[in-house]
């Protein structure tokens, strides 16, 4: 990057920037998301990058964490979504890996079982992560609704 | 394999005949689940030989099915899980590989936030495939529960 | 495999008897496809196992080209779509690797541009091959419709 | 890079410039490509160092975005195509991915057929997306048109 | 394969075949060539399943082997073209492997100066392999021809 | 890199300088090649880090340039030759690696039918690209001459 | 990186700086270990951005080597755990993924013998490496310790 | 195989008829291991041909087992090690590579800081598996001993 | 393989036949070697399909074996060297791979500082393996030989 | 990297320093390891990170060439090796992969044959690159020297 491009500010700088902000404001994301009504979930994806905020969370986003106007384009604008470890490292995440390659054909066996032929979309999809309290140990319980999406014949 | 080993069913082989013999019986995964009293999800995993039966439900399950004495022991038996394709090709299963890549990062990140330092586990850990009905076209909810596992230090 | 499992046909052994029995019969895929009433595309990826027929379609085609009746089943199965190579050596396949690796980020600009933040889909999808001619060498034409699906936000 | 190459601008470089000069414009690809005569995909592509620009289109893009006189040549260049990611991330770009491995060896043997021994060429293609309006939900309609290349034989 | 699919050849047999009736012959694939009145490379590819003959030169083939009639079809039908070494082990076919990765940007180069924007085909190609006699030791010669075609833009 | 190396130039940087000094020059690689008195290939692969120039004419290249005289040395060294991807994108670049996965069985058959048990040499190797007149479009010719070596047994 | 974020330190500057600091303080990570009064394994991947200090153990960490305030919380943050090897080179690294290619199936066979269905946790975990005296040579003693995890069935 | 080779056990055919035996007898590894006079680690490794039995150990475990005399020889065979899952995915074998992941540079650390400069032999080795009786759960501890080599300087 | 090949024997099979017939011979592979009058070394690896006997070797070694006519040729036929382990896991075999990256670099210095801008050929090569008693532990030398080729220009 | 670490070099600024500094000086790897007393192998492979001077040969480099008082304490450290083309693209490098490729088995055969169940270690290791007259062309010598470990067994 050359000062022929000095203004710009990257979508990598402003998840840097997001992180740093969101520590000195000392909230949480699920203050965060609480204040610009929407989920944790997608707060924190759109946050970081992985989704679009709308035009008007993206600006409420921004005001909350005192970031640039410029920042509001860029969180509003439909990302790239890359990820660079085929398999993840992270043990949190990669036990979620783990949860696919085991339970993945079933999944898919239930689903044509209870519906046909088609899948559960990851596009027409929401997510949410709650606390199961549990005398044994809490329990993470994590949630899932993709629209089901029948394979079209022709 | 050679006339040394003239009786002997693999797990692959028990596989295919389970799928056989539940086709010939005309019951869905839901259905056997239900006769012998697991979740189908459990069911199906442990039939295609991710998972293991508890013992009485092993038997429960040969007999249901006609299986073969020898199946019982199989079934019960701790199997090594394996999965040839790191990034999965089948659409229905690639889309849970797809919200593992989204969204693993905010999973970890909310995760962190609510309970600590620790993960989800998928060793203890359940899960169920339902159909939501939704005037827009149903969709599948899978929801997950996996006890929380806080990170030792010592 | 072993002998207690005599008389089962597999998806790989339905496809090479499909495969032979077109040839005794003579008849191309086009062909084939106008007597069972569907598209050339849906009826070769059906037949060869990576898409299910609906059942009467199924049954159609099975009779068309002398099948056995547990060849109908099968047919009508979703199938697990399975592809062995990351990238595909067929020249000609390939040509269709490399138009997704050239053109891919133009086409996401592009659908985002005009739809909005979603994707096409490859479920509710349906594609077409033709001949095109040309002067200067006839050329082949792809045609592909697929739903535009719109990310939920929540 | 060092101070001893001060007043190079490379092709990266380049790209961030125009997606901000886009930005600033306030255009569309669509329109940006009405402008200059060129197509929505091949404008974009050529724009974003997948394809070379004919040298009056470079120049004519260079003007109507503001770019420096050196960015006319860079932009008529023919680009090495370079993708670092085998199997595509992006749930857009993957969809296509997808389709390549479920119906790739369905269109060879489709253009087999209809054609004889050869392929649909990726060099000498075209390619346009337009909206294809629908009471059930528009859809993303992708036409290729390439021609047919027969395999020499000697 | 089960005993429905009896008297079938498939294209591994018949290239097993064709190498142990070339071996009764006596023959080399120049010998075979001449006799065909095709190239040896283009016969060694098409026996060997990587390229098809054209029909009377699959028959001429076949006949002069002593093939089965079935073959015919065989060796006259576009192969899919499947290699499993992404990067060729067998030191011979490594070496050209080496040269690409060595002097490919140095021939893309080349072919953009002399001739514009554009590539060499693969698929209206023929390439010859010759005994260049030296005094230093006899060398490989190995000449390649491709039609040169110029990206279309649009 | 930090100050302790200020005036270094790699061999990165020495590429670039020479992509840009060869445009101001306004020589292509043919005529460079002609003035120094080597071929076309050589002087392009040399010139990119590929290959190490003779040093009379590491030092006439630098000349005819006007790079540093630090760059004599570097273009006079032994590269380390490096290439990132296992399978080249670029559809000029692949085009070739297609032709080894197609045709490296049959040129190593050809060349242990000509010669004996041996390979063709990729350092004892020289190359040439040259346009092949046709009146049905001119032709790119590629010809490789490579040292037979025959594999020492003992 | 840019002049929007000036004070931040990243993880891996953090690395940095503790090892340096290390260097300095002339001390070793056993002593360290020692002061704050947790392992050494735990010390050194929590000071290396593998895990995350209790809140108390980070500051005493921070005092010790004399790092900035804004240390601790990066010291205590849960960390994305990455590694860019799946097979690591390092040699002494290299001998531990041997020994759990060969011995993996084994330590499962064992563990499955002894405690039921299930594995060890690698989160309640612990693992001390201590010298093991030996007349031909002494040894490292590795020992892990981690809570056996039955798995959960429904 | 043909028949040319009627009368061979492969080491596949060894370990299943190894596991076969081993349910008939109703023994655990470690019940064998103890009748042997080896460790369950080596025993079970051995038996599934990751490592060979001395040869007085082979023989009186090919007794124990009821094994064919020619069982002998292939059990005290140096076996190629050989495992084709470069991650492995089996939960119980994941967490150690896992472990791995996350702690090798640690143990590398620790190593360098208490030896010198070297490693722990994975061939001068020895491994155990034990029960560790804990309140909150019992644990699985693992306890290696690999010779500390040092690197020789020349 | 079907019963129109009745009467083949692969290389596959002629190695695991050698193997036998080396065992009951009860021979070492130095003995064997030294009855042909060649090294150990080529004669493991030809009698293993890595290498090629010349062909009164091939007689000699099969009529010291007792091997059919047929194996003859086979054994001196130019076999494709192939190997599927990009890594390989024996830890004996994969020694020599550490040696190789850890060495690699090194080796090409110290061959351009002596010989110049060259390789060392793998084909005219060739190697043993002797014991070099030593009081400390007797050691395993390997000496590989290869003609210096030197890079062409042109 | 910012200022906060100012005064830093890291490892490979080093090797870049002694490559610039080898220049300057006009030595061979050969020269520079006669003066310190240690083999060229070794020094080259210490001087660019691959292995640790001791630290009075480590103290001797600097001063020959006149590396800063901190370079001391980082040639004498442990290097982590990592390498990150799992197959080597250096054609130099390549050759001597592909060795181990093809001669992998062969060598630990014979090393089982004389030795016993045992491997060559990489650690207690030497290595010698000489010149080996030969009339029909100078041969590159390597001569490997590795203490042979026998597996425990236990």
């Amino acid at each position: 990057m050359n000062k022929m491009i000095p203004d710009e500010i990257t979508r990598d700088d402003l998840t840097a920037m997001i992180l740093r902000a969101k520590k000195r404001a000392g909230l949480s994301w699920a203050e965060i998301a609480g204040k610009i009504g929407m989920s944790p979930v997608w707060t924190h994806s759109a946050a970081t990058g992985m989704n679009a905020f709308p035009e008007d969370k993206a600006r409420a986003f921004a005001q909350l964490l005192g970031l640039p106007e410029s920042a509001v384009a860029l969180l509003a604008e439909s990302p790239l979504k890359l990820w660079g470890q085929t398999v993840p490292t992270d043990p949190c995440v990669y036990r979620l890996y783990e949860i696919v390659g085991v339970y993945g054909p079933t999944i898919k066996a239930l689903i044509n079982e209870e519906f046909g032929n088609g899948i559960m979309s990851a596009i027409d999809f929401s997510m949410a992560i709650e606390r199961e309290p549990d005398p044994k140990g809490d329990r993470v319980r994590i949630t899932m609704s993709g629209k089901y999406l029948e394979y079209a014949n022709w």
